[in-house]
């Protein structure tokens, strides 16, 4: 548990993120992973591709957004992601045997704090590099959402949350309120905690009142 | 009105065009999203995801040459790109209480005029940039019609410009005008006007005609 | 045949290639364009669109890894692989005529050769970057297989690799033997040649014996 507490510590200078912040960047890490994972089960992929969409789902939002801001995509220099979706890959293969819907219900949980932390890291980078505040918000949307565009793509259906879930629109709240909190200045924990707050609350009440946007009508 | 002429005075600036490339501009992108926005809305999409995919194929083409240029997307500096999106989404939603049939057409224009200076914007820009005139050529194609394969890539599509129109070649024609008239010596306004003259003029022979590229046989 | 050679020789020192793995190179883009072009001409893709789908097979994933490690892409300052891929389109229309069978198993053949070299390339390029070995190994991973998988987006299907051929993991077992070389201090030409050995005997063994992995199965 020591070279456990001591790795962390190190991921954590090195992401430049509180200790707290790495543990939770690896739950959401495995909880998007396992959902690509599944996904692409669904559609009889092999071992290979089930991993691969996984990999897309955990880390393609966070590569958009690098390759957008000119940085090499952040999972180039650390093997810790691959790592996160191969036990991701273990916990589909083993959560077969056991009751799905307990499982899921944790699985949105870990899904929801996993997009919360995405989000957050997404703002905070691109506003570290000089871009305007709306930009931030914009990156942080990507970061969060933009694995699951690529999840879809891959697996060759409309992305799901173009159509049904109140994602994307919890990631632009919550980077509202972060960069509005920082902006009159508020302290920058107390200002990430509440961002994410806004977040998971907004995801749960829209699935627990299953909230949705209205859909777009063009024609008559 | 006197703010708004400042204020296109400015964006010209900005982007190093002449301000009635900045009015066109501002029109293509509008007619662009439009295209996006009711092709989404043909598939159910909600508010938040038509607003995506009409991003998309506005600022799509242009994000991937930006980023293969290795600069960072051209609407991350500027806002005008989101409310060209919103005033495209106003467009749609008050559009079905109109008659349909004028306002194709009249979308058919801007988006064909659209076309041809998003195909000039990005020649012109990878020529500064120091690369071979038929990269070049092939930037300001990206440009015009990559949002295009975005947009249908989003919506689950195989792209449209790969089987029916001649939309793509317009813009290579174009191209080759562009940068043969600055080989040659011509005054460089002169050759931009011509090379937009060139890529409406066969698109809209393309669509009166019913020109069509031969379709590719591979196997008897 | 003079300046042809030179012309390699000239192309081998732009790529630091040896002038066989020019060759190789170009039989390897070649083979990879027709796959692309007979599967677009499949689904009725206009010559345009099958042209274009043709390069993006052929040069799709060198665009990726040299984007990923923030390079411009290969392709772009080298008209090379244009031709490369209208010589494809040609093959494709003249290859109608004669038997189809017996020159499957020579595309087959060719197609392996590319991706032995491709993958070789890719690893290559990123260990010369500075990115650790097993960022290598996945660069050539995605040098390799990353054209098929956009092909696979842009015809509208789900990727193959994803579903059906041991592709991707030839690709890896090729770039382990060879980081595996360079480590052990092996002769930098012979692990080269070791790597695109395992690359192909894998890729034939799996196509003689209809290796498959397994599919991944979520839900019993």
């Amino acid at each position: 548990m020591d070279y456990i507490a001591q790795f962390l510590q190190q991921m954590g200078e090195q992401l430049r993120l509180p200790v707290t912040f790495v543990v939770i960047e690896f739950v959401g890490t495995v909880a998007f992973a396992i959902s690509g994972i599944r996904l692409a089960s669904a559609k009889n992929f092999d071992w290979f591709g089930a991993y691969i969409v996984g990999m897309a789902t955990a880390i393609g939002g966070g590569t958009i957004r690098d390759i957008m801001l000119g940085l090499s995509p952040f999972w180039m220099t650390n093997t810790l992601y691959l790592w996160c979706c191969a036990f991701a890959m273990v916990c589909v293969a083993l959560m077969r045997r056991h009751l799905v819907r307990r499982k899921d219900t944790l699985l949105f949980i870990f899904d929801t704090i996993g997009l919360a932390l995405f989000n957050l890291i997404g703002v905070e980078k691109t506003l570290n590099m000089g871009f305007p505040v709306w930009c931030a918000i914009i990156m942080g949307c990507i970061t969060g959402a933009g694995g699951g565009v690529l999840r879809d793509v891959f697996i060759n259906e409309i992305p799901l949350i173009f159509r049904k879930e109140i994602y994307a629109l919890a990631c632009i709240l919550g980077g509202v309120v972060y960069v509005f909190g920082l902006y009159v200045g508020l302290n920058t924990e107390a200002t990430a905690a509440l961002s994410c707050i806004i977040v998971i609350a907004i995801r749960c009440l829209a699935e627990i009142y299953h909230w949705h946007l209205p859909v777009m009508k063009a024609e008559d």
